[in-house]
């Protein structure tokens, strides 16, 4: 089979690699339709991701059919069209039974990282049962890509963390795709306003058209001018969707009295925290790598129609053309790109 | 009347001042029998709370009787025995209403601060109504002055903010007098453990006696330590409750996946937050002034025995020896000193 391999930094090339099978009676071995490209696999491109090793086949996100499973698996069989979880569950361990599979101590997230991904034409998926969802039907297979991966990370890490309420003010710091899927789950709860905060004028615009109701340009002044959105109060909940110290520590400044910061960025380093001015502000920060459990709710979502998240797909590519896709998500600002999706039937 | 006063920096001095007066319809002016002395009395002190202004009264705990009220008080009347909230609230802007008292706009941290307090021998209470609670019959006085601040600063700002819940792991870094009563307060939650870190081995035997399972001295490589205790998974709860970059840090190292750490130091400045580390962490890092909500709790506590804050006092002065309570609270360690009381009547 084709698979887009990770050969080292700044390093991938699409390969022939053997079909992978059945190992283990938990697995089931996925034909994939479709995949996507995440900031993470930027990430690991650039090196800064060690558990990935020269060899690995990428990805951690996509939809596709059954081909086979192990004996242990019981919820699907050959045929069956399924959205994979970025998280792998054994559903057993105690994270995974506290609800935290993302720390779960034989899964987790592991595909396109410690075992081979989601970016090649097949996909051995391990604790099949409690890692893959049904395609329902009736919904765009676009849209329930960004099942795998980015709405669970927008709506657990962003909107539940940062415990978005009915009326509250809500800033998000970034509108990469990250900081959109907060922004688009956010509203699943009413707040108030939903102030977004990027430098890229375009993204912002996007945001404007997914529902935010202020567009604050990080450049100039934004604390200022949250504050003067928020009548001085600042917002009950931050957002950080971008994974820089500077983000936090503007997050920081714009939280108000009782306020949730919710990081959902990736960090490289050590921030500023600010406690002498927080100690007394009773504030919250949260952090928290996507767990996936609110996949089964984000799926009823997209039935009902009550979330739109093909709205966070503006490219396609044929597999074949993966090289192209990664281009232009790397560059996702001149290409205006949100995300990519990658075809293997078309 | 005799008051306790600030003079500046490093100075203090008992004085004669004007007996205060009903000055507002929702006042209570109260005749004090107890009060106490606050780490936080000692960082004015220091000159490092910009807010005191030389001539305040210092003092935001205590015990006493009304003396007078202002005909808008419904609640209390004079010859009432009550204890003084540290934590003045209106009961009617918007913080208050959403259990904010301590950050009301007209109220929260005014006693000692920016209006007169309580080490003197009468303070005027603005709204009385919900700002002083009945003393109740049959519990110690001396306990029951830890009802203004060092119990639901424990309590709110430790234990809850902290998320202690039965069978958990909690560290306590700092074992003075908040440590001692985030302690106290973390058992009514009946954690598995509470592991007590401080340098000072006095203070980690006096833990032990109010229930600590498990004493670390923090010069022994604390985090190694925590780490064995807790089979490598680090704690449940960390409760800070020193107020410096390094105790702080600590608390970082030695938090579990899907750990809380709540804040009770008071901060002069930054501290590193280790983003790296704990962005996929799934914690929560919170802070809080104290906001009293819990002082009610805290005395249907005392009153039926299921806490026993008598433990956290050490030392009885007279007011007119106020010097020699001071001197024994700033030197806590080489005193063996908690909480110490000053009676006005004694």
């Amino acid at each position: 089979m084709k698979a887009l391999v990770y050969r080292g930094k700044e390093q991938r090339a699409v390969e022939e690699r053997p079909k992978p099978e059945v190992s283990h009676p938990t697995d089931a071995v996925i034909k994939l339709s479709k995949t996507t490209i995440c900031g993470t696999d930027l990430h690991i491109l650039k090196g800064d991701v060690p558990s990935v090793t020269p060899g690995r086949i990428l990805g951690h996100e996509g939809l596709g059919t059954v081909e086979s499973v192990g004996p242990g698996v019981r919820a699907f069989q050959p045929g069956d069209r399924v959205i994979i979880s970025c998280i792998t569950s054994c559903a057993t361990c105690s994270f995974c039974r506290r609800g935290m599979p993302s720390h779960c101590v034989s899964g987790g997230w592991i595909l396109g990282n410690t075992i081979d991904g989601t970016q090649a034409e097949f996909v051995r998926i391990p604790y099949a049962d409690s890692s893959l969802h049904r395609v329902p039907a009736g919904v765009d297979e676009d849209a329930l890509v960004m099942v795998s991966d980015i709405l669970p990370t927008g709506l657990e890490c962003g909107t539940l963390n940062g415990r978005v309420q009915p009326g509250a003010s809500v800033a998000i710091v970034g509108a990469g795709p990250i900081g959109l899927a907060a922004l688009l789950t956010a509203q699943l709860y009413s707040p108030a306003m939903v102030i977004m905060i990027d430098m890229d004028r375009n993204r912002l615009e996007v945001a404007s058209r997914l529902g935010a109701t202020h567009m604050v340009e990080s450049g100039a002044d934004p604390v200022k001018q949250v504050m003067e959105i928020t009548d001085g109060r600042g917002v009950d909940t931050a957002i950080e969707a971008v994974g820089i110290p500077a983000t936090f520590g503007l997050c920081q400044e714009i939280i108000g009295v009782g306020g949730t910061i919710a990081n959902v960025g990736v960090h490289g380093g050590k921030a500023d925290l600010h406690l002498d001015k927080l100690w007394d502000r009773n504030i919250a920060i949260t952090t928290r790598l996507v767990d996936g459990v609110t996949q089964p709710m984000i799926i009823k979502l997209l039935e009902s129609g009550k979330l739109d998240a093909k709205l966070l797909v503006t490219h396609s590519f044929k597999f074949s053309n993966i090289d192209e896709a990664y281009t232009s998500f790397a560059a996702a600002s001149r290409h205006k790109a949100l995300k990519v999706i990658i075809n293997f039937n078309a």
